[in-house]
């Protein structure tokens, strides 16, 4: 089968090809595309029709993609490609695994809240040791606290299935679960995301997990907030613009909340070398803000699991077997 | 009933009282006692046959202990009491609870090995967002990986099973458990002692829980270390002589272990102002070392769990219900 990468996809060819076992590797023609050909139909006569394509974008500027046998996007967002414009012949796949390394992110952040491993640490020079000792401040548990999930899909779930190992409470916000019960039994409950602010009444932190939609945009606001209070971390590894962000400078700044753990920026660089801020308001120059580089998910096994997903899926294309994530597209 | 608190005990007359319920509380009489009543047996009169007395510590120079219902201590450890000068009448109790912050920081402290939230933090504000975002580094993850945990009783039960909640690997090693078995399913096989080299050579994780006995003394050396090897990190919240100080020093020094996170120390402080160093190497000078004040277990809601259970038993004790964490003393 040839198999051809396109763009950033092609720096993963060793992850691709370390996950077959030698049979499917010897058989598999691995292609290398430049980025261009995700977008230029200059590079159309480079696809066959019997290929399988791993790629993140895939567009032609409106007009209809090159025909081919499979689109395995190696991320889970889809916005990169023109899916109406793909064939309908065509079998589109994605992978997700990033909800590992954002629950990490997530049960470590709010460990870091409770423990404050920078101050513990520094502690041990400050003054000297036998002080420090005889002087020790208690810290805090996340054991028998309430987080709140807005947004129990893949990720909000992962987090939760830990959270439960703590012995935290979870209480999960999401519209899409009408009958409001966890099938696993952590979330207490499901609320509506209208019934937000109750929920983060309740919590001790409140973990933004969902996609930014019309719907979710801003669904943080300051009357979110206000009921979060000042015991209350919010957490965002989702989309910045889901939390309203003059709303949550000011609860940080007056500090009626007691902080925020952010991973996800109101402003992002565009192209290669220019400079942009991460958000219009000096986010990093408050003390209860401990501010991350987008970086939750991005570790080094994300990628080996994602290609190894993808590789499977190639075998079980040659062989008519059930791929794994693939897309229904007569939605 | 009265109950009696001694010395820092007397500190938490409010947890104590805030966990009985009303008619509880108005029926029990609390009297605080000066630390010295552990000690000295001019306080012995102050002490009836039928008090609960709290108090970590409780020695006579070798004579009799007063007679008294039950002693109560607040903490796990019994070394502080000289049991065999206590009446075989007097009912003995101890209390736990710290295996859920303990747990907490060893978590905490893997998950920071590998997000290493300090680098990302900084990384924000150093050199610019904008770049930051462009050149992130990968990190890693905890899913997969394995740890081995040396003790495996109450602490390192509880650590297990936040650790199986990552999709980590759990190894136990025990002395107390010869068939090898896990009864929660999670330990993947429970190791005898003298096989800890061969745990440590599959771990990325060592965590050393056990109690330190003569037998496990220095059972961390340098064949244990070296087995654990470059991508293996020591987690020690036990009793820093476990591990052998010159082997884990030179280890650090060397590199031949990742790192360590370090909780208790070599030498401690005895007065109340006198200044040791925490070991006789300078393990604070070491980058590859996260050191922290005897700090672990060290939190506010430790002492409001160990009093409601206090609260608890002695409501049993008086309405002749069974103890929790009686202490049999006929062995």
């Amino acid at each position: 089968m040839r198999v051809v990468l396109v763009g950033e996809a092609s720096e993963h060819r060793e992850n691709l090809l370390a996950a077959m076992p030698a049979a499917q590797a010897a058989r598999t023609e691995v292609v290398d595309l430049p980025r261009e050909a995700a977008y230029s139909s200059d590079f159309d006569h480079a696809f066959h029709p019997d290929d399988a394509v791993v790629t993140l974008r895939m567009q032609r500027g409106g007009a209809p993609l090159p025909p081919m046998r499979m689109l395995h996007v190696p991320g889970a967002g889809l916005d990169g490609i023109d899916i109406v414009r793909l064939s309908p012949e065509t079998i589109l796949c994605n992978v997700f695994e990033h909800e590992i390394p954002i629950a990490e992110y997530v049960l470590g952040a709010m460990l870091d809240w409770e423990i404050d491993f920078t101050a513990l640490r520094a502690s041990m020079t400050d003054g000297g040791w036998s002080d420090r000792y005889r002087s020790r401040t208690p810290h805090g548990e996340l054991f028998g606290k309430t987080v709140a999930i807005l947004g129990y899909g893949r990720i909000g779930q992962t987090v939760a299935c830990r959270a439960d190992a703590f012995g935290m409470r979870v209480i999960a916000v999401d519209p899409m679960m009408p009958d409001k019960t966890d099938p696993s039994g952590i979330a207490e409950r499901i609320d509506h995301p209208r019934d937000l602010a109750e929920a983060a009444r309740e919590a001790d932190y409140l973990v933004v997990t969902c996609p930014l939609t019309d719907d979710s945009t801003g669904i943080v606001d300051a009357r979110v907030l206000s009921a979060l209070g000042t015991n209350g971390v919010v957490l965002n590894v989702s989309r910045a613009e889901v939390v309203d962000e003059g709303a949550l400078y000011a609860a940080l700044q007056d500090r009626t909340i007691r902080g925020a753990s952010l991973d996800v920026w109101y402003r992002y660089p565009k192209g290669a070398d220019d400079q942009v801020s991460p958000a219009n308001h000096d986010f990093l120059a408050l003390a209860n803000v401990k501010a991350t580089p987008h970086s939750c998910a991005w570790t080094r096994e994300l990628s080996r699991r994602r290609y190894a997903l993808i590789a499977a899926n190639l075998a079980a294309l040659e062989e008519g077997r059930p791929l794994l994530n693939r897309i229904r597209r007569d939605a």
